[in-house]
């Protein structure tokens, strides 16, 4: 390939990823329409401190916020519940969930994280009940615990150790039916070939996650709010369904976009070792993944220079924006052509290494305090 | 009405009763027939003393009894599992099904009883999970300890104190599929309006109930037997397939016919009070109810004493034969037209007057060892 070959090349790569950045960016602004959401510029403009997140527009949409707004504004207390699948250690996709976790938790949230077991293994994540629920107390409990959150405020339950989430199951089951979650889910008649577990987990568990802090153990009716992708929203209108029928208050959420995985397609995700960076990786193993990862920079650095990177579909970019502070202006760096992958690429590794030993130099302490976060409230007023 | 009117009428009457009768021996073989059944002529043939049910021709099928036989023979632990609904206290019908339970425990099971308020509820027999919780430790439990079972061979468990029965359910949930589900339900397209509680316990937590004898922390694979109406035939079904692909074996089960409610249509049920004779009942009421009690008999004396009654289809011949061993020949004295209905009934009254308070004098006593008789075992070996 000759030097006008290769610009050619370089030249049809950067029109595909422009092209790919600004689909992604009509799919999440068809997602606020589609589903009916608020974007969140009223309190970014009004909030003295709004998260990281939310100013980056990664959290960047919500559904019924100003209930939560209220409650905070009349001292009343509130809660956000965000379950996860331990199907594996958190990664750093989990680690920007908890950040707004944490965000939520300084505005006066109690926060209730379910790790959800069953649900690892009735999807077919785990092999059984038994290894996703070692996994939640071997590396994702203590991951969680070392981030900093309250003890006084962080109520985790791992589902097969709280199996009387089954009776709030069941006593939330009869105020929703099978034709209305087929039709959130957008199940067809030849695709209910599912297990009972499954259907029961969408249609009743995880209602019974998200309205648990309205029940009387917990101080009853009050503002909700989950913390969510937008796949996650026929959980949303399921939920407020019911807490109406309870006489519960319905559920806001705020939804967050995914944080894209290293190979460039897709979200990190539990499933993809070699595109997740995990919070329980070596350091050696890390620094492997970061140098192989793709990037949103050119084949030809002169090309890069004189166009620029596109950084927001950037896994590199996406990560490092997301999680830590560079000293440097990130995006003007990386779009005015002055920033090339390999400098970017060696910045992210020594701060993604950086995290990771100081996080996993916290994880043995956070295992012997994994008791103090635990939830463990009969739930009584039901029977 | 003259006396031939009368006459012309106590002949289409009684043919009427003759018809229904035939219809329901019918109803019974064809069931034989297309379930594939077995009828239980050689156990009764073979057997040094088969229980009253058996003998009577009441429990009349089985499938698969041979592998309970067998491990009888190898003198091997098995186990019998007959859940029941708390809606309402138990009635004559019920003890039925005790009275055949307790010959099995004599005859050397290991007998569980999950009392299903989770079920009570999801299918609506019950307005809450509290309301069959509290009708299970007044009156159904007690009543179960008062006709005499052995409290270190029976295992009873209400459900919504049982709640671990969740992580059971979810773990065979895997092993079938929504299909099989409505498949053996017959549920059609259209029909899938009910909630997700009532397809779970359907299609996992009765499973979980007929298979908990198999898992590790009750001895493991064994020998089962459940006890129950044709009805019933899709949960047995699928328990042995899911038994099956756990490595269980799969259950046998004997099928009991229902006692008839005393208005002379469908079975005794919690929910038709005045049709069946509950073992709370005051005895002022058990006599009210008996007194308005159809019969099999005919409008006519002169003609009931020609003719006979229809003995099969009679609600009170049926609680009599099957409850009580009157000294005579009770068959017998009612085809020929010896014993007229109001005879009858009278004696009826007097046994189940009887029963009825000497079973009531025990109540007290049994509600102070409900205890001994109550299932905790915590099931760890899934997790």
């Amino acid at each position: 390939m000759d030097q006008s070959e290769l610009e050619e090349k370089a030249r049809e790569n950067f029109e595909t990823k422009k092209s790919i950045s600004a689909e992604e960016n009509s799919y999440y602004e068809a997602k606020i329409e589609t589903m009916g959401l608020k974007t969140l510029e009223r309190l970014i403009q009004f909030h003295p401190n709004p998260s990281k997140l939310m100013k980056k527009g990664v959290t960047f949409a919500h559904q019924d916020l100003e209930t939560v707004v209220e409650a905070i504004g009349r001292n009343k207390p509130w809660s956000v519940i965000c379950g996860l699948n331990p199907s594996g250690p958190l990664h750093l996709g989990h680690k920007m969930i908890f950040d707004e976790l944490l965000w939520l938790q300084q505005q006066g949230a109690e926060v209730y994280i379910p790790i959800t077991n069953d649900e690892s293994y009735v999807v077919g994540k785990s092999p059984t009940l038994a290894d996703s629920r070692r996994i939640a107390y071997d590396s994702v409990i203590p991951s969680i615990i070392a981030m900093g959150f309250d003890s006084k405020k962080t109520h985790i339950y791992v589902m097969s150790d709280y199996p009387e989430i089954y009776n709030v199951a069941m006593d939330l089951s009869k105020h929703t039916n099978l034709n209305r979650i087929f039709g959130v889910f957008g199940f067809g008649k030849d695709e209910v070939g599912e297990n009972p577990g499954t259907l029961f987990y969408r249609g009743a568990v995880q209602l019974a996650q998200i309205l648990l802090p309205q029940f009387e153990e917990f101080g009853g009716p009050q503002a909700t709010l989950i913390n969510v992708g937008v796949d996650q929203y026929p959980y949303l209108l399921l939920s407020r369904d019911v807490a109406r029928k309870k006489g519960f208050v319905p559920p806001s959420a705020i939804f967050t976009k995914f944080l894209p995985g290293l190979s460039g397609t897709g979200k990190m995700t539990s499933s993809r070792i070699k595109s997740s960076i995990f919070l329980t990786d070596s350091l050696k193993d890390a620094e492997k993944k970061l140098k192989k990862a793709y990037t949103g920079g050119s084949i030809l650095a002169d090309f890069q220079r004189e166009n620029g990177g596109v950084f927001d579909i950037c896994p590199i970019y996406n990560l490092r924006a997301n999680h830590f502070e560079p000293e440097y202006d990130l995006k003007d760096r990386c779009s005015s052509g002055d920033l090339l992958c390999g400098y970017c690429k060696k910045d992210a590794i020594t701060e993604v290494l950086q995290y990771l030993s100081e996080h996993q130099a916290k994880l043995e302490d956070a295992k012997s305090r994994i008791d103090e976060y635990l939830l463990k409230t009969p739930i009584r007023s039901i029977l």
